[in-house]
């Protein structure tokens, strides 16, 4: 991989971006994105991106966490047609009501020949999957049976869209499963929140809490939704994998159906997960991100370790010694970059740091003379004089240490933002800095207008109750002062 | 991985296919396809097929090995919108003309809100990449710009389609770059069909030759265009990756220009190239299949081993050593099946040799008390007993074993496919079975009308000349008995 020499042209001397993470997130944002060549925002049609090498092979490397983690789970990969008639969408009532405002429908082909039926460019795939399901679920043998594809969706958003935030074509996973009762498909779901934890948080070091959503906030065709909310630096909450229990709403219409042991026809309970890789890397950025650029855990980096050769112009020992490293520690599995471009080395250094790169290796005459090497931590900027011996060691303790600091971060300051407020006034402090903790009167369709009361007034939802733990309220609703059933959070989203 | 037990009944008292691969090839592949579970065509959009998991990890490793050969050659991965608009086509004539009637449209969202422009479902991404190319690429310094993307592509095709042969939705790799001058977008060509020659006939064991095309049958936008010409068992061509010489047609009217040395503005020279893994699966099964089913280079089949424990259900230490065989050759790195289902090891056998894993390990009680082991080999039904000790070794032995026969069985086939010819009379003989080679007239527009008549005499088509080695011819034209130009190879095509 070669640094565009050209594309950002940063130099010790000046600030790299105009705009302070911690003072304007919303500009901060856009500078990296621009900076790092991570997505061009410039092609022409709007709501669609270009996604730069940079991000592509960090979202490969997400991808393959995922993936991994679905296929321990027993999940078995397939590829679905990327398009789905209209008639498959109308078999669910309430799912084509809440898909149908932001699908794209492919009509014609050709010089303007009409389909018979518009034809979906999937927004989500369950009418795809589950016609499919329909025949291949014959017996209870056949379950549990567990799928997944790694896909693009198109979903037509009307709302301003923001860059891996939310775009009109963004790339997910999605899982759908089938079981045969309603106890071994909530495991599921909660399989899927772990899958959430393994690897979103314990991976990528992106903080969240698992919501189960009120009812008047589910998926279109659920029973009951669970949502991870992550937060972003602006205090807003951003809906990260969601995972679904749709109990028998589309096994009924789409005939997914099962003899039991006892030879009785029964409609299977079907669940479904949807991590939106392109999104979780916004999170990623976000959360970690800081006023020198990118910071990426050690694992989802494209280059996990830069070698910078100092002063190799007039000594080619050095460019010699870096090309040996390179090639040790590109051997040993570790993902290497050189960089002996005619820039100078404060370039090089400041260039490395806004891409994310978790290690840099200094190497000049005086390093080759004592065989040392001066190895230096993007997270924290500490460096530190090693033994060339001692290189793999260091390598493998620095990484472990840089993910798990970025994590221990993102946590503290996750947990930090989280407020218990005990009176509506006070949920108006908290939104749009935090998540704020209270009593709430109920998240079923009656708890619906205190809900809508803070919607209207403070711009602000109710996310739900969580699931990892049961939280017993102790008063009245903050909203409407009856007794409270639930302990909700409120927050922005956004 | 669990084999569905009721997906194939399959025994070792009866035949597994009704159709024999050299008898009747159409039926034996529609047989395959649906046997080994690799795509279901009952998904319900015409030419839409949905790949299964057996499919979808041997095309993740095919895809495996071109990124990895493209990266090598300093290609960047990119992900581009899946969404063209229509304008950006009609900016090359002739590339709107060749694609036009193959394209889906994108026309309305919602509720049946119509888009000002209409938008193409890609059905290749020239015109996606140059625009972005003309923001990219600015100075001669930025040259070559070398660039890919992993991504299904859309055509409306309207003959019949086939699975993985022909769909209306494919799984492709198509890489765009851009160079100073002619000669170095001609030695990216060359690079294309080493990384063709590389991966799909070294590693992916299939046989073919390079043409360069004839005048008349270019890639539209195209000044010269290079096909790769695999032979299926029914005697016709099938068209595997091209590369193609773009010239400046493209970076014209997309404006893709730099600054050269001495600072004058100049277009740059474009290539293309697009494998098409779908299509590549297809010519694997159909070369290296047999009567049993599939058979599969050792580097691209999702399981290279089974283990069948036998009257385990008797021994439990039988089934013990299994796993531990197992946990031996996964850590190894080896992708590894234990089928300790309750079908009968006879079913087992036919089952994987049908899904065309390459070694299978037989162990029972026999085995257990000699610390002996036997091997079986798909590709020749070879049996061999071997210590335990020795099992790494010859499973890496075998695994480079099986994987040269495939390749050289498939290239002395190949190569006796080939017959020389030197009367219009004999091509009539050849085509069919193989592919004629023969003098030829032209290849420039003035040996059309020679070509045209083979076509509409006979339904073949005049593949092009070689592009590995020069031949000369020495005679007329086997159509208009001028003198000859070209020795061409004229072919049925798939």
């Amino acid at each position: 991989m070669v640094a565009n020499e050209n594309s950002a042209s940063l130099n010790s001397d000046k600030e790299i971006f105009s705009a302070k993470k911690e003072e304007d997130i919303s500009n901060w944002y856009s500078e990296i994105i621009k900076t790092a060549e991570l997505v061009d925002l410039r092609y022409n049609v709007k709501g669609f991106v270009v996604y730069q090498p940079w991000a592509v092979r960090t979202l490969e490397l997400m991808y393959g966490f995922f993936e991994k983690n679905l296929q321990e789970r027993e999940h078995e990969p397939y590829f679905f047609p990327a398009l789905i008639p209209e008639k498959n969408f109308n078999l669910e009532s309430s799912h084509i009501e809440g898909f149908a405002p932001e699908v794209f429908w492919v009509t014609e082909h050709g010089a303007g020949e009409k389909f018979d039926e518009k034809l979906a460019l999937r927004p989500t795939s369950e009418t795809a999957f589950y016609q499919m399901f329909s025949l291949w679920i014959r017996s209870y043998q056949d379950l549990p049976f567990r799928t997944y594809q790694r896909a693009q969706v198109w979903r037509y958003e009307t709302s301003a869209t923001r860059p891996l935030l939310r775009s009109r074509e963004f790339f997910w996973l999605e899982s759908h499963c089938a079981f045969p009762d309603k106890e071994s498909a909530f495991q599921n779901v909660l399989g899927d929140m772990k899958t959430t934890e393994s690897v979103m948080h314990q991976i990528f070091g992106v903080p969240f809490i698992y919501f189960q959503r009120p009812q008047w906030d589910k998926f279109p065709g659920a029973d009951n939704t669970f949502g991870a909310d992550a937060l972003t630096p602006s205090g807003r909450v951003v809906q990260q994998p969601s995972t679904h229990m749709l109990g028998t709403n589309f096994s009924k219409p789409f005939n997914v159906s099962f003899v039991d042991k006892e030879g009785n026809s029964q409609f299977a309970y079907l669940t479904c997960y949807g991590p939106a890789i392109s999104r979780i890397l916004a999170s990623v950025i976000l959360t970690h991100g800081d006023d020198k650029g990118l910071r990426f855990p050690f694992e989802i980096v494209p280059k996990q370790i830069v070698i910078v050769p100092i002063a190799f112009e007039k000594n080619s020992l050095v460019l010699e010694k870096a090309k040996e490293l390179k090639s040790i520690l590109s051997s040993t599995g570790f993902r290497v970059e050189l960089d002996s471009s005619s820039k100078r080395p404060g370039e090089k250094f400041y260039f490395w740091e806004m891409k994310g790169v978790p290690i840099r290796i200094e190497l000049g005459p005086k390093e080759l003379d004592s065989n040392k090497l001066v190895l230096f931590r993007r997270d924290t900027s500490e460096k530190v004089s090693i033994n060339e011996s001692e290189l793999i060691d260091k390598i493998n303790f620095l990484g472990k240490a840089i993910s798990k600091n970025l994590k221990d971060s993102a946590d503290e300051w996750f947990s930090n933002s989280i407020i218990d407020v005990s009176s509506y006034d006070e949920i108006a402090d908290v939104v749009g800095k935090g998540i704020a903790r209270c009593n709430f009167c109920s998240l079923e369709l009656d708890g619906e207008s205190c809900a809508e009361k803070i919607e209207k007034e403070l711009f602000a939802t109710v996310r739900g109750k969580r699931i990892d733990k049961q939280e017993k309220p102790n008063g009245v609703c903050v909203v409407c002062e009856k007794p409270a059933k639930e302990v909700v959070y409120i927050a922005k989203q956004y």
